[in-house]
């Protein structure tokens, strides 16, 4: 089969890859469309130290499965590969198992590839009137759901997304859908603007926010954050970057914030925000590319203000 | 009066500074002791850009207040002089009020001199059968008592402490007696051998934590915090470092850890500990300089391996 490896140094599509072999609870999925992700870009930049095929946002079709009734269906499928056994797992948290792999992250290959070998219990049935080009979002819009889930009640808050960018646009909308007043705050005029198209206020964050999420990708993120915040607030950090931060943590003790580490998300809430519409992707998407241009797709994903590119792998 | 004077690049003995003056509320407070803290120490290396008498940990008795119940009493009192009509102290908050004074801190005269003028609001008489040199630590139990306001039922919870000076021993007493099970790191074997003979399990901090406390005042204290903590756990910062520091935080954004920033709590659990003597300070103090050797006590308390020099008035 297809499918675009990284071997630590080079980035480039083979042409007779092996077909995935699904393991004992593993489905065959057929991959329809996959996105190019922030972290994607890191890990051609050294992130987690991964070699094989990235690519965790995807939607496809079961062409296999000990299930005969998930043949046929069309997926998305949670990224965190458990070991099922763990305390964690056992708690209900195998997105948190010590031993997990991750597709197209860790020790598991990904999306950007005709076929993915991915176990049954991780996919989710996609509804029929939800696009391959909006359930390809399922996996980012489920991290940016993760929010609600580590902080209810967020209705009248007034809160700040720092970063302009594809996670920064979902958190908004996440957010705001919840019921908070959100400002969205990011440096590229044109993705404010697609914000604004999607109803979310824009310009200089008003300070003493009940929350800033971090979204923005920089180093100076939480010290921003941290400015904006009021006392006994909450930062959400939305974003793992492969360098360190320098900052000055006084303001977090003094204001007694509270800094909250955030990844991914249940799959539910957000597939079920796109069936109903509460949630607008489309205008996410600049580019679509075909499998064979994987590579060229990458190259644009990197090119600054460009916001979600994906990856037609039946084209 | 005598006061011990920080003007931002010396600190000095007067021997003629002007008595305070109460204001609307206030009232008059004869210093018997006060407790040398870290955050003093950081002040005479420009923290805060404070300049003044020094000093927010103190226990005396009132000379002068409005509601003659007070005058005679033994009391120690809370450091933030909140405005009482903002946002934050309507609710409650005045320990966040943006425009507070903090004794010793910002902008108003603390307890290293012979008189200090509080608002009578801020005073907690203490209970007869609580030592003077019991009652100095009632504003650094309140600090660690903090932790339990901000984190309820630790009862069962794996803590650990990082750092064994006076704050790093005061959380752990308080941890343990929320029936936490606490381990205690730190660098200094004679403070270890203190933390000991209070029944507090010393040595290499097992990972996967509950709970892990930075009271190392260390800028890589954060960093070996999160490398304890279990996924989802709990990481409190408890110190204010006038220094920046280098981290990187995908540990945090990964393991969805809660940072909680922690400063100031209240007092009437700390003197409810200090008189139930479920809480011992006495193994803490090292050494008592009368006033007149108020520098001498800023130096011996800025020798490493010291735990707490108090400061006598009334010698």
């Amino acid at each position: 089969m297809r499918a675009l490896r990284w071997d630590g140094a080079r980035l480039a599509l083979a042409l007779d890859a092996p077909d995935p072999r699904p393991g004992a609870g593993e489905a065959l999925v057929r991959v329809h469309l996959a996105g190019i992700c922030r972290t994607d870009l890191e890990i051609t930049r050294g992130y987690l130290g991964f070699r094989g095929t990235p690519g965790h946002e995807w939607v496809g079709d079961v062409l296999a499965a000990d299930d005969p009734a998930l043949v046929g269906r069309r997926v998305v499928g949670e990224i965190n590969l458990a070991c099922g056994v763990c305390p964690a797992c056992r708690a209900g948290l195998g997105r948190h198992c010590p031993t997990r792999r991750v597709l197209g992250i860790a020790g598991a290959d990904g999306g950007f590839a005709e076929l993915i070998a991915v176990p049954a219990a991780n996919l989710h049935p996609v509804p029929d009137t939800v696009t391959d080009r909006e359930a390809v979002f399922a996996e980012p819009l489920a991290a940016a759901f993760e929010i609600l889930d580590q902080m209810p009640g967020l209705a009248g808050a007034r809160a700040v997304v720092l970063g302009d960018g594809k996670l920064g646009l979902l958190v908004a909308q996440v957010l705001a859908g919840a019921g908070a007043e959100v400002s969205l705050a990011g440096h590229h005029e044109t993705k404010l603007a697609r914000a604004r198209g999607l109803g979310i206020r824009t310009g200089p964050p008003p300070p003493g926010a009940d929350l800033v999420v971090d979204a923005s990708g920089a180093p100076d993120g939480l010290a921003l954050a941290l400015a904006l915040d009021r006392p006994r607030g909450t930062v959400v950090l939305k974003t793992t970057v492969a360098a360190e931060h320098r900052l000055d943590l006084a303001p977090a003790v003094i204001n007694e914030v509270t800094i909250l580490g955030s990844r991914c998300g249940r799959f539910p809430p957000a597939l079920a925000a796109l069936a109903a519409r509460r949630v607008s992707v489309a205008p996410l998407i600049d580019a679509v590319y075909p499998l064979d241009d994987a590579v060229a797709a990458f190259a644009r994903a990197a090119t600054p203000g460009t916001l979600k590119v994906l990856v037609d792998a039946k084209a």
